[in-house]
């Protein structure tokens, strides 16, 4: 959109009073149009987002993609009233808009903000989340990009009882993240009363200070102090992520609201509203824009260069775990100079470190924080980097809320869990995947990858590079023969037949170690006269129906699938999902599974004491066959 | 046990320090008979142990469940070498079973400890969740007990980095936790190389002072430097947690591998294991027990007290929300002095504020801190309570590690999710809980419960009070009428058939809100000449395949299932999954569940764009039936 002539720039304090005005008349306006929303939490921060839109955020409103803006992420989503105001002051959203559209069904403009809308890099409204994110946008800025923009974050006061927020400065510290600058609207009243720390501005600053961040403690409505903070946290000269910490009102510049409980998440009834305008200053449409970005250092950006990716091969029948594949093929996907990687602090286990080694420069140690090692992913796929994040699959159950937002954030990003399942032996349950696949399966829009071997292995983890979306690798503990030729094609949702005769009368499906196990009850079998097809379904979702539904119809529906996870939404789930949603299904399913409470012990022992191993597959293909 | 007649009490630091060497003697002897484990990491903190075991610790290790005893819990879980070397010398444990049993097949000293052992409280291994679930038991001696048990908890430097730690450290100075005590063994060595602070006590110290801890720094091999801390942080007179950061060196007392990296999770090769043990003086076998517990209150501990709950009750056709219901019969259940609640600060939606209101005593806000929030009720459940910990079901999420390891902890928590799928509305997909049944159903030994209406949600929390394991309940956003009367029963793993004739065609299958829909398309078919049994599947996991087969043998095994979820691992899922695993079944399903991505709207709106609304229903009915 070509700037309007009527826009300001330049702006003194004065005007950007005016303009702080009216963000809160427009957050009132809209939310009460829409009859939800949050306008005394956008009230609160008005005076901040006043004064970092007309005289502070660098940014090209022409052109939201211009590598060198600024980037403005709301950690407290819920004030999307004031977001959108903001928008509509910088002149790309229409005020028509902004009181028709709000909240309202196929709107842009959400509830919570998403990159539906083009200035917003992250989706929010998962409180905590926003400046974990900005952690991973500003690493890219400082250490891929070496570029000139800041990350300006606005948080809420109650999500800094969230640990991601301590995991998110902690980080921000130890990277030295200079070009991020946190703002705290600490607004003294949370959903259901006043926060825990009410207006301590001494402990926030001692806390924060404490993780190393520069703390400059304000007048949230003061605008020269507003000014002055922000001037100060963009000078270059140190090494520490700033931290802007404003003691405000919630819901001020009203009389009726300000201050007071109850007022959380609650529009204002309409002549309350057109009360609040009036005590605000009445409707104002100024469009006010900021200064340009700075120039950029011309580095080159996220790309894949048009590398050539030479992946490890392996020879068939030679032992390796898929999680050592995994670490040798990232490290051979390292001559893209878009890939990224970065693990919680087990590279040796995971198998990460072998890109470390390689591109120290593009591998980001996240330590024992997953919930930070999911948002600098995202932040690195806002970024236009291809993110792989690694750690044991169990421990990526502490990120679950990041995992899920990140397809809201519209992210691309990569993970890899080690360590499924009780294979594992004799480390104990803590340890174990066991959720992982129903955890990942259900997120929108996922990939979810389970190879058995370490050429599948490779060549899923070069696939993944150029998956949208979130995408997920389950890797194995123990090393097990190579099964495929390097020259083998992996297409994601795709599956391999192992074992296939005309007179097949039972299907055996695995994936991951259970397919080894698969294999072995065929020999079994075979032993038996019963001759069993067995599939790899090294893609669990998508998943290969059409081969499903062909071994079912060849097998007279008898199935057996195997699977080192719990019952419920794993491997199994999906088979039955997959047969159950290609049309009418006729079908004897044996679902072997962890059902018991594992303990220590070696891999095979507990593959043997869950029931998921040869001699338990073949007892439940002969029962079917019988 | 009786006690054996060598036990040593009333230690002096002399006996202590020779306790400590034989804790170490046995960690490296253990781990290296099971040829795996973590010695290193044992043998920095063993001093700590030694003079805790000899002198501070108020233990009757002749009944571990005496309620008064002290609760020792390793936050950091890997250094199991040291914990049940720790039992031995407390005379708990021989020594042959600590050198045949330890990670050994059917053992109950696993790779990281379980409450199989009577003296551990909670399972631990994932880093950062035994100080949080400190805190819970802590809150129970405190303030619901008066209880003179002081709670130990052992860390790691390395999972200083997990959010999850400063959640707690906030909550035990919120709470003003005294009779909570924090060691960590700050070793400067984590898995893959050094922390991230390395041996900065310093900003370890800030970090903690500035969450309302007190600090006592010290080096953690000096012994009468430990027992000061030991004895000062026992003292009365403040109201603060105590942390006792201790420099320690990993290995230490072997010289080959003292404060070396790469001997992380590593036993020591048998031939370097005996020089150890030389290094170290040699093998000992003292027994050891320190004060015995401190005279109770009295007061009486977490009991039902054979008191009557009158849950709600409401009539058909009245518009009422369940979470509602679930406020309402929470505060019912208070009369029972053994539950008790918490929540994430969202009270006044999940409506826990009715028991708030009427039992603030029993009731615990959490604030914005969801791995916390779970981890108190775990707390809770070590000491024998009840707890209902609530929160919108989209955040549940935050915790998955949380609720993952209750069940290897062995306890018995109630988690209740509100705010369930897109029916929420304009709020949007960040609020919109869409994973939480594929994620609670994996959990092992869960109970998942979605009631449709008031009356049967009241029921069911009624009944969760006393189900074992992690049991969860979702709940709605909107008011919906009264289904039920108010006698009708609702056992857990039931499920109720709506509407059923002798020539039903089809099957509908909802819970919650889906439920309505599915009746109105039951309806809307009806005009049509298609007759539609109407299964209300409150009960999901476990599930009535009793009556499912019995719908789908009368309905020709066509099956509509509508769910408010994503559709991996929930509603839909549950249905196929106990179809086809109670033997041969011909199935011709439709799975209607959200497979787009939802934006703002009505939550009608959202429920048709979705394609789980009535007509969507009747539709998929029709293509069924034709």
């Amino acid at each position: 959109m070509a700037a309007p002539t009527a826009i300001k720039t330049d702006i003194d304090l004065s005007t950007a009073g005016e303009l702080a005005q009216q963000l809160r008349v427009d957050s009132v306006r809209s939310s009460t149009s829409a009859g939800s929303g949050h306008p005394t939490s956008s009230m609160s921060a008005a005076d901040l987002l006043a004064v970092l839109l007309a005289r502070h955020l660098h940014y090209d409103w022409d052109n939201p993609s211009n590598p060198d803006n600024d980037h403005l992420i709301f950690s407290k989503g819920h004030a999307s009233p004031l977001l959108y105001s903001v928008f509509k002051a910088a002149g790309v959203v229409s005020d028509e808009e902004l009181m028709t559209a709000y909240r309202r069904f196929g709107s842009r403009l959400e509830g919570h903000p998403t990159p539906e809308l083009p200035w917003v890099d992250v989706a929010t409204g998962s409180l905590g989340q926003g400046l974990p994110d900005a952690v991973g946008v500003a690493l890219a800025g400082k250490y891929l990009e070496e570029a000139p923009y800041r990350v300006w974050v606005l948080c809420g006061d109650s999500e800094m009882t969230e640990g991601s927020i301590w995991e998110a400065l902690d980080k921000a510290s130890y990277y030295k993240l200079s070009n991020l600058i946190a703002m705290i609207d600490v607004n003294r009243l949370g959903q259901r009363g006043p926060t825990e720390l009410s207006w301590d501005l001494d402990t926030y600053s001692k806390r924060i200070s404490a993780f190393g961040a520069r703390v400059i403690a304000i007048d949230g409505h003061n605008l020269a102090e507003v000014d002055r903070a922000m001037r100060e946290a963009r000078e270059d000269g140190h090494d520490r992520p700033t931290v802007i910490l404003a003691r405000t009102r919630k819901g001020h510049g009203f009389s009726e609201v300000e201050d007071k409980e109850n007022w959380h998440g609650k529009p204002l009834p309409r002549e309350m509203a057109e009360r609040a305008v009036i005590e605000l200053g009445g409707e104002r449409h100024l469009t006010v824009r900021g200064p340009r970005p700075e120039a950029s250092s011309g580095l080159p950006r996220a790309a894949a260069d048009g590398a050539h990716v030479k992946l490890p091969t392996y020879s068939v029948g030679e032992k390796i775990a898929t999680r050592k594949a995994y670490g040798q093929a990232l490290a051979a996907l390292g001559v893209r100079r878009d890939v990224v990687a970065m693990d919680g602090e087990v590279s040796n286990s995971t198998y990460a470190e072998q890109f470390a080694h390689e591109y120290p420069e593009r591998y980001f140690e996240m330590y024992i924080a997953e919930q930070q090692l999911i948002a600098a992913a995202v932040g690195f796929s806002v970024r236009g980097f291809r993110p792989f994040a690694s750690t044991f699959a169990a421990f990526l159950t502490r990120a679950y809320d990041f995992i899920r937002m990140a397809p809201i954030s519209r992210a691309n990003i990569r993970l890899c869990g080690s360590h499924a399942g009780v294979e594992i032996g004799a480390d104990g349950p803590s340890q174990m995947a066991l959720e992982d696949l129903a955890m990942l399966r259900a997120v929108h829009g996922s990939t979810v990858l389970y190879p058995s071997d370490a050429t599948s292995a490779a060549a899923l983890v070069a696939a993944m590079a150029d998956l949208e979306g979130v995408s997920y690798i389950r890797t194995t503990r123990g090393a097990y023969p190579v099964l495929y030729d390097s020259d083998e094609q992996f297409p994601v949702g795709g599956a391999k037949v192992l074992r296939s005769n005309p007179g097949d009368q039972v299907t055996l499906i695995g994936a991951g170690v259970t397919l080894y196990e698969c294999l072995a009850a065929a020999d079994e079998l075979q032993r038996d006269g019963i001759s069993a097809r067995v599939i790899d379904l090294y893609s669990i979702k998508p998943i290969d129906a059409d081969t499903l539904t062909a071994a079912a119809a060849a097998t007279g529906g008898r199935i057996v699938v195997a699977e080192d996870h719990h019952p419920e939404g794993g491997l199994g789930s999906a088979v039955v999902d997959a047969l159950t949603g290609a049309g009418r299904a006729e079908l004897s399913v044996r679902h072997l599974a962890v059902r018991n409470m594992p303990g220590s012990g070696t891999g095979s022992e507990l593959l043997d004491a869950a029931g998921i191993s040869a001699s338990h597959i073949a007892t439940a293909a002969r029962e079917l066959t019988r």
